[in-house]
């Protein structure tokens, strides 16, 4: 109802489930058992499916596991190695690949992407001068956020791409979820790069294949909840129980139009600029851009000679 | 409705004064015209006040300024100057004084006791070797968290005030409001010390002068809403409109019971333990925490001869 | 030479092993050929050699690995084990302790201390509410500096203790060495508490059983080498290559305080304040102190549990 | 002697004034009385005059203030004016620039040049989308290191300039200084960019107009003192008093090329990466940022209007 509850391509596909409407959207699911990691991979096939799901055509996988962020701390291996699993179906080892730690290092939830930069093990340097043969050749780069760069992050990626040459990006980002469940429990890895609007950090311009001129495999966490979003969950809620109350169909007689101006009405306009994340905020953000500067660090399977 | 929605004493009084209930509640208010910084005194004077209004009884002052956080960097100094100005009423130079920064250094809108203290200028040390004569004598401790420390905060500030004897206790500490325009934008200051359960990090202990042994005035900033506080506005103003709709007193067909209940069904259980920040929540509580120190550091007119 | 060019045992003592001078120091050696750790046990047995080798009488454990900080993150381990094996022989799982970070968190080479407890399983509170059972009774604090506190680091331990009643204290402190090949590969356990004016952060006043009231383990790392002890050792290399140059022993030319002049004359007086580290300082640090916490954990079988 | 002491070429003219070997190196001396900041210009006229201080051709200004760093806050704002004051001769407020931040942000005192850009105010996007029309258009980067980014500094900076067409690049860097009373205390201005193997991090490649294809001007501060300088002169003090004791000219004895072996010989391998700094490191790499990058914001009148 209100818009852009979710940059989850799971949850705007569970909405449009419940309405009937998954025509040209096509979802394989799957489970291992043996460490609980649910898998679901969700295909837009056609571009009338993309427009009312709200995302392009293209691959989206989701890994999800209620135990990722448990005490144990050797369990990120495992959602490590799923992803690893995940992202060979995109990216050989034969490539050279950019990888881009997108959002701001200053705003916590929003510095997934420049952590994982923080932890790879990057080679190009090192191919270019011989010192390693094996492996992947791996570059990497924080752009920073138009706000501190006064460049948009396509144009300095742009360029980097142009002058290093690299044969696909791989661009990580923090996104915004809708529900509290998945909030840095889950990992959505794409093949259709990443559209403006979208992020943590509301990226203005796409970085998709088109505008960067190589391939880009996009990989995003759920780090935050938008305000709008648990207000617009709450209205819903109540709707649903008034009407079960009053034994009427009590929320028709309000238009979506009306519900949404409802929703304007009864945030305070600084609501709508902030986010909701847990108390473990700092730690859960660095666990998770282990678990995915890890997968990549498989491509390199030389790191621990050298 | 739900409970612990604000830890400031002016929205308490804001929700009582609504319900006309402000016997034993007295009020002052103060704008300054040339900065813009309001001042708001509450007196709860009264056992059955103090009850009505979930704090106890003592003096509450809040400052508010909406230009408190703009770009001009020098605007600070007026707020410093305003918050030392309400100190100077409760704490005299000649007072030995123990500052206490509350919190959680590694979450940041927890953080503001702890970065309070890193810009204090403390001078126990140096009064006591005669290395300065003139001036408050100062000194300060970040306590931690009891996750941290296995302590109860109130415990490790008694053990150091048997210790070092100050005749006073500054406790600081970040709070939670109910309303976002609060946000990071306004001071309280109290002779009450701080009570059970209030604060972000939830103190299970008093910190009064009644535990401690000596006088505690308590230092607070709002720098998160909870999400109870939210989802349960959001409920508010949505019975409020649906009843104006339907023409009915319908909110009123609910006991303040089933709307709680309501609320708590309305909310995924780990909503409950989230809050809400403004993105630049870093720099904020960065900002706010140095026009706290800088207050504080007035007490010491020798700064800048050593 | 120079005086306090370092804190480790094992260095004073190899200084007066190659005068001769070990009457009433006792050494035992151990490696572990399997992981490459070398234990060595110092035992200090009289006031005399005390006075010699200018630490107090008892027992100085060094654990040193050349593998410690290489890429391989699963060596730490080992380590840790090893110090746990140590620690075991001073501090019973019955007992209560109080775990003491010290030093500044603020300053990169002396935050080991802080940085020990942040990674801490803290359990005094969980046993005290009966939550678990099992297992150490652990508390911990981070006292902080006195530049920052005004107060003695011995007066908080002091307060802490004699509010909470631990059994013994575990202190935890960056120290300085004089060999850059010990720097962040070795790790000091001693039954004897921190001397004044040992450790990074120089601490004015003693915290050892005597001043504290129950027993004190000190563990430190050396982070840091003084610029003293460079310039020191540099000079020592000169005048014996200059003496094999010359054919003569013409350092015994000079006179040990003429030496110590010469010494004092060369250094800029700024260079006495400052310290040699390596480029990889934060991330050694960090690793060191997840070394030690991980080893103190290891008291508390329920960890996972919960 | 031993090579790489200093970056600054105001140590290495000195050097060679000692020599008396200045001829091509014209220098001018100003010491403003006011604020006792004191400004050097040396220009390096000739290919012989640069090959023998070892910079290219070019001008190298050098302001120095032994106040800079004390306690009085409002100081850096007179060093911040004078920076602007030589940063005004060599870009006008017409051109477009991009600052570059180099060095590493993880290594305190390599942070330098990202902790100016962090306080940078950017106007590229706004004058882009006409949201501001006055002052300088400014961009920025932190292009991080080759450790982390597999790619040279100079191939992101250069891709970056040709997607985003600055006039000019403004690049900002830690250097390392041959005496310790400059460290933290000296800017160094030069319109020569910056040559391979100089900053704390050592850049492999030029960042140079011919390199970037726009004119380069560099801004570096010394912020370590490598140790093989310390040793260095250390070795030449105790050389000289050695001579003087011997009433001989002893040192002579040996070449240039066995003094250099000899303080191979006497420095651990391991010696030779590390560095030295003051233990308020931190805190003086954040000051000093701030007053780099407040001379920078000289250039955009209109910040305080936004």
């Amino acid at each position: 109802m209100i818009q852009s509850r979710t940059d989850l391509a799971l949850e705007l596909q569970e909405e449009l489930e419940q309405q009937e409407q998954m025509e040209g959207i096509r979802i394989e699911r799957r489970v291992d058992k043996s460490c609980g990691i649910s898998e679901t991979r969700i295909y837009v096939e056609t571009e009338e499916a993309s427009k009312r799901i709200g995302k392009p055509i293209g691959q989206y996988i989701t890994l999800e596991s209620q135990k990722f962020l448990e005490e144990d701390s050797s369990y990120y291996e495992e959602m490590s190695e799923a992803l690893y699993g995940v992202l060979k179906s995109f990216v050989t080892e034969d490539k050279k690949v950019l990888v881009a730690g997108l959002g701001n290092s200053q705003v916590t939830p929003d510095a997934l992407g420049p952590l994982v930069v923080e932890n790879l093990f990057v080679t190009r340097h090192l191919k270019n001068h011989n010192i390693i043969k094996e492996g992947m050749e791996l570059s990497a780069i924080v752009p920073g956020v138009m706000a501190q760069t006064g460049m948009e992050t396509g144009e300095i990626l742009k360029g980097i791409i142009e002058e290093t040459k690299p044969d696909l990006l791989i661009a990580i980002d923090a996104l915004s979820a809708r529900n509290s469940n998945r909030l840095n429990k889950t990992i959505q890895v794409s093949n259709t790069g990443i559209a403006p609007g979208s992020g943590v950090g509301n990226h203005r311009q796409a970085i998709t294949e088109e505008a960067m001129g190589i391939p880009v495999i996009a990989i995003g966490v759920p780090t935050v909840i938008s305000v709008p979003a648990i207000v617009g969950d709450a209205m819903d809620a109540i709707f649903q129980i008034v009407e079960e109350c009053k034994g009427s169909s009590f929320s028709n007689l309000l238009t979506e139009e009306e519900k949404l101006q409802l929703a304007r009405e009864i945030m305070e306009p600084d609501l709508a600029t902030m986010f909701v994340t847990p108390k473990n905020i700092d730690e859960a953000v660095r666990r998770i851009s282990f678990t995915i500067s890890e997968a990549i660090n498989r491509y390199i399977p030389i790191v621990k000679g050298i």
